[in-house]
């Protein structure tokens, strides 16, 4: 099926500079990876986002791998976690040995609270993982109040909402570990793959460096010569005493190179993108049959603009957009506890009654950065034109 | 320390062609990962290699991974493997509940040999890795033979030898599982970063595109509209009645669409560093204290050029190469098993005295494709000139 406005698979487009950026690394970049570009990307990032460590991935999922390996689940541990989320988001815990527990979410903003939380804590309780969907940022005060009097370890899932704040504090600063995506639908993406890892602790952050690539660091002693023992050293990171075997999950010098353009325009496309979401859902005002969460303020990046249809003509909806209007809205996020992935796995039981009704009558607009104004009015007409024949 | 010749961190420089490749990429991919140009590289791959079915990765560690989830070990099953190679090519094996026994290396070829490897076969051999390191191809007839006889899987670890080949068949095409690297170091670079994994079997080809992609797949029914029940499935792939865990090691469409222009050199570029390589070998063929391996047809294709001392001035040699005529010789592989890595791991003791006096012997000459060719006779004259001065 082919539509007049797609649901985009990636977010934006790239600017001269950025185009530039890149050529200049691929000519001059020595090493291609692991070099310059990745530690002033890094050091970028932490100024920009007020971050004390950030470590730069090749995807989200690696970063999410790497928080999961630190959590150091034993057995009968378990992760608090949305199912109204990425997948990605949540199996690398279960990899790493958590049980999973789903936190139903909040009605209005479609992301967890520290009360839907609460009711999922008990003494097995080992980590929170916060999900800022949608890019909304979720009340993080509220959270880590929560986690310091359970003692519990805190992962703020940035993927969807780069550059949200609450009086300045970003999200994923919060949390013991915050992790960022610039994967090709985000509202900043480094040629379609990578992620940041930003941690706290100083001791996750002399580790991160190796379980990032492949446990190299240098020979504990002054080398006589550059080439002996050998040109590097590799060990295995210890933490609690036990040891981490590391894995490869380096992002490129190019990526680095544009993700260091991309920084400088992070903040513009967000309010660009807020801007277009909070016009649209104020023209929309008097159709009560879809519900928004409007939020005219940084907490809220409006990655995706998402509504409830407060009526059943939900699945009616979206066949008159895409079949009369050509436009392909889409429907998310599955919950996780639905897919066999999960049931095969234990994880097919939720007691989340909200984000079961919310998924069943919720529509996601097309929503990408290069979405082109003429393309913006067309949509939000051709909304309020199929709401309208629906009301008939 | 700067030097004239450095030991280069990437391995060539990219053309025109390749560089406007990336810029139409960035201009019209979408998605930007996991797209059609994915999906071109892979096909092309496969046509050039005479592959069954390969699988476009983020780095050749991903590969590795894969290969060994899809080796299932159990309790006590070894893998055999030479200790001369890079880190990452062993410890996806241990991640993944491998033993690890240090097959010795020839010493011509400093490649493992069936030779070699059935010294180390016993009832609990489960696999064989077999990397073709400095980029020459081992004696896959006689290696495939033996693991047919012992009933064992066969890795082949083709990160450095990309397009070697006997008589018109393919490294990495014997085993059952190929792996590639497309690493700022190896002959054909993706941007710094990316890999490969190539397969023979059919059950392992279904498998693998939901292990690199977090379990994606389509549901087993047909859907009455796109969007429901959600807009694509997540499962777990099962493998003799166990299931897998996926992960993710996408490889982004801006690093496929180079890649798919880089295969129409890397026959090339193989063929101008053998052919300096040879030239190099014969030229010092009176100077007896450096024994070369001298393969003068594409079963080498020269990723590096490197030299076992025939006396005990190896380190002088590299010391005066690099402090009078400021050329940067390195020392490679230290032997897996010396590092604390493995010996924390229990793998520190190997019995392979061919691989010991090789690594404390060996030289590895500067022997990037952008070497100039002004920089590559500097070096050839400064490395007779300091060979005859160590004479006196």
């Amino acid at each position: 099926m082919i539509f007049k406005i797609p649901f985009s698979g990636r977010s934006h487009h790239y600017t001269f500079d950025e185009k530039n950026a890149v050529l200049e690394a691929m000519d001059i970049a020595d090493p291609l990876t692991q070099g310059k570009y990745r530690n002033k990307f890094e050091k970028k990032f932490c100024d920009y986002f007020k971050s004390e460590y950030s470590f730069a991935v090749n995807n989200a999922t690696a970063a999410l791998e790497m928080a999961a390996q630190l959590c150091q689940f034993k057995k009968n541990h378990e992760l608090i976690a949305p199912s109204h989320t990425f997948t990605a988001s949540v199996y690398p815990f279960i990899k790493k040995g958590a049980k999973i527990i789903w936190a139903d979410i909040d009605g209005d903003s479609h992301i967890v609270t520290a009360e839907t939380i609460e009711k999922c804590i008990n003494p097995n309780t080992r980590a929170i993982l916060v999900v800022h969907l949608y890019g909304y940022m979720a009340n993080m005060e509220e959270i880590m109040e929560l986690a310091k009097k359970y003692n519990l370890i805190v992962i703020e899932d940035v993927a969807q909402a780069i550059g949200t704040e609450i009086n300045g504090k970003y999200s994923g600063t919060f949390g013991d570990f915050g992790i960022f995506s610039f994967h090709s639908h985000k509202n900043m993406t480094t040629l379609g793959e990578g992620g940041m890892l930003s941690v706290k602790d100083e001791l996750y952050a002399k580790i991160i460096p190796m379980l990032r690539h492949n446990g190299h660091c240098d020979f504990d002693f002054d080398k006589p010569n550059y080439w002996t023992p050998a040109m590097s050293n590799v060990d295995l990171p210890e933490l609690n005493g036990e040891y981490l075997i590391p894995n490869n999950y380096c992002l490129g010098e190019i990526e680095c190179a544009l993700g260091i353009k991309m920084l400088d325009r992070v903040d513009a496309m967000n309010d660009e993108k807020r801007s277009r979401a909070i016009k649209f859902i104020d023209r929309l005002k008097d159709n009560f049959e879809l519900k928004f969460h409007r939020v005219n303020n940084r907490r809220h990046n409006y990655h995706l603009l998402v509504a409830q249809m407060m009526n059943d003509q939900r699945d009616i909806f979206i066949h008159k957009m895409a079949n009369e209007k050509s436009i392909q809205c889409i429907v998310q996020y599955y919950p996780l506890n639905r897919y066999a992935f999960y049931k095969k796995l234990g994880f097919g039981n939720a007691k989340c009654p909200i984000t079961d009704e919310y998924f069943d009558y919720m529509v996601s607009f097309p929503f990408h950065h290069w979405l082109s104004n003429e393309d913006y009015e067309y949509m939000l007409k051709s909304t309020i034109e199929v709401l309208e024949e629906l009301k008939k």
